[in-house]
């Protein structure tokens, strides 16, 4: 195949977003052959992940049309100059958050802001600035730029990424388990295992018990936790996150006037070691942190506060020993640690297969949103080729 | 001596408060013999740290007369039953943060937050709730409660304080010495080495360098920071603090319209790896925040907000891995850090000399609030004995 292909603009299927909180439109597109540091991937299977929804729904943001999606699997089908991490052929998983590997940040195994590439939400390519997608719909003689989406663009049967931007996994990783390790499960497993490094035996609890959510139990189950408190207004969430460790369940509607922090400090002897906010709401946030233990109780943000509201936390309580702390991607060094992870899958140490709820043929992608919208289930696995 | 005086009430001088922020009253008090738990103390030393000063301003607090006073050094007169830890003629250093030994807290080497015995700012005695000072004012038959302060209260010849409140050091560690490590001066050292564990080679910023801010320059130059920027609006406190390690200094007067996290970000490429806040003000840490780098800074939170406001922090910047992080005494676990930097001292290791700016006779420990209002100098040594 890629032999026919190399080099070239390959036409092929994509789900376009002309504008903001509209169905996207399967059309044909060309994608154009990567470039410097680029790779083109054929997509195997890709899902949707909340913030594409938010950003899907967001008004008022420029650079329509574009090409949303930022968890998948794919193959390569060919790389640009100066590219040989991967090759044609590989099993690869892109994410969101560039790893150069060369800058301080990268080098350090306490971070994973890349100093050195920046990610963007919109856009075209993070070095170039240029996009790889053009629409044909005004005709193949008038092609028009489609705009790149959080470095991934997935929603397409090829796209174009950054080095920076894709590993390599091993091949008998099954792809719609490997497309899990592409963002939300990698964020919610690796903030309980890098950023908190939950000890064996301590206590945890998650607010909000999405993808996300339950992917922070799946990490502090693996690593040990005695105690893992889930919090949700959906019931049937607990039900689900029973296997992934969640030992305990709070229904904030259920709590009559009292705070829920102070049902979890009753329920913890004052405090929990780890809380984890997963919403992405400013008072959510404070309640995590009033729920932490003095002496070294540690918040977790990993939720994107939907209103850009700052979080409030009080002076006097962080004096007793506490800390918050706020982490991109669950601190996961994704050429790293995507890898372990897939590992860990295979070897039977990290459940996946629970959080596929929904599949879905490409051509019905427009359903995925509709399912989030309705907040039904955790990951739709769209399938490029069913 | 205390063959004299053990068991029995000691008359003696104290300096009394008898109401928020009048002058301190030098008259004779009675001192109570410690009961069970407890250890009465001959003061030999005490100084003036900046919570005393604020709680003796604060109005509409109960629990007047009282005697203030947490930094200290003194000799043991007499212990209580059960207590085997200090015994009579020891040289000790009393602390206001209990640490019991038993708790979960106590035993982890994560807290020092004492989980059993809460530290009290005002009150009896932190186990019977009764006090151990009596005014004679009213005449001997007459005697009247004088309450404690902060589980110290050693602005008094003699003061009875918790066995969870006081620590041996060695006899050979000059008393005016071993009183700085009793409060201000550990909270600065410790944020820098056991909250922040600064690493070599990093940078730091420190807002406010009174004598905390400069303790937490000595604590980063000791773990060999390469970089410790302070941040004053009084030029002559970075003369003072390059002997603690200062390599720079910002005036926040002198930045014009640029916010001062600019300037400290331009200076440090992008951001510091370690930010202190030791003013007491919620502006001042969102700054400090602000200053942190992406990737793993840290803002660690020393100062008491002086109006209780909350600390703001953007929701879409700490997700950048940053960390913010409280602490009460510098994260010290008093009853083995404290002689261990009294160690460090004598082998001079560690810096205290410059942290005395002045001296004064007990008859006259008005001057060293005066000194305090005025801004002047780092640490007042009261002694008991001039």
């Amino acid at each position: 195949m890629a032999e026919q292909t190399k080099g070239k603009p390959i036409r092929c299927k994509a789900a376009v977003c002309w504008n903001p909180g509209e169905a996207l439109v399967i059309e044909e597109i060309e994608v154009a052959p990567p470039e410097q540091w680029e790779v083109r991937i054929k997509v195997i299977c890709t899902s949707l992940c909340h913030s594409d929804f938010t950003f899907w729904q967001l008004k008022g943001q420029p650079d329509f049309p574009r090409i949303f999606g930022h968890e998948a699997v794919g193959v390569v089908e060919s790389v640009g100059e100066g590219v040989d991490e991967v090759k044609e052929g590989d099993l690869v998983v892109p994410f969101f958050l560039p790893e150069c590997g060369d800058c301080a940040d990268c080098k350090s195994p306490k971070s994973n802001i890349c100093g050195k590439v920046i990610f963007k939400v919109t856009g075209g390519m993070i070095r170039s600035g240029t996009t790889r997608f053009s629409a044909l719909s005004r005709g193949p003689d008038h092609p028009s730029p489609i705009y790149h989406v959080l470095c991934v663009s997935s929603f397409s049967e090829y796209t174009v990424v950054d080095v920076a931007n894709v590993v390599k996994i091993p091949s008998d990783m099954p792809p719609d388990m490997a497309c899990l390790l592409s963002c939300g499960i990698s964020t919610g497993v690796g903030a309980a295992w890098k950023v908190a490094n939950v000890e064996a035996g301590s206590t945890v609890v998650i607010f909000g018990l999405g993808t996300v959510g339950l992917a922070v139990a799946e990490g502090a189950r693996i690593q040990g936790a005695s105690k893992i408190i889930g919090v949700d207004l959906n019931p049937q969430k607990f039900e689900l996150g029973q296997v992934y460790g969640l030992t305990d369940f709070i229904n904030p509607k259920e709590c009559g006037d009292k705070p829920v922090h102070e049902v979890i400090r009753e329920m913890t002897d004052g405090g929990v070691d780890y809380c984890f906010e997963c919403v992405g709401l400013a008072s959510l946030m404070s309640e995590a942190f009033l729920s932490s233990r003095p002496g070294w109780g540690k918040t977790i943000i990993l939720g994107v506060e939907m209103h850009g509201a700052p979080i409030s936390i009080s002076s006097i309580e962080i004096l007793k020993g506490k800390t918050v702390m706020g982490s991109l991607f669950g601190g996961i060094k994704p050429k790293s640690d995507i890898p372990l992870l897939a590992n860990k899958y295979l070897k039977k140490e990290l459940q996946l297969e629970g959080f596929v709820t929904h599949e879905v043929s490409f051509q019905d992608i427009n359903k995925a949103f509709d399912l989030m919208l309705q907040g039904e289930g955790l990951r739709c696995i769209i399938r490029m080729d069913a």
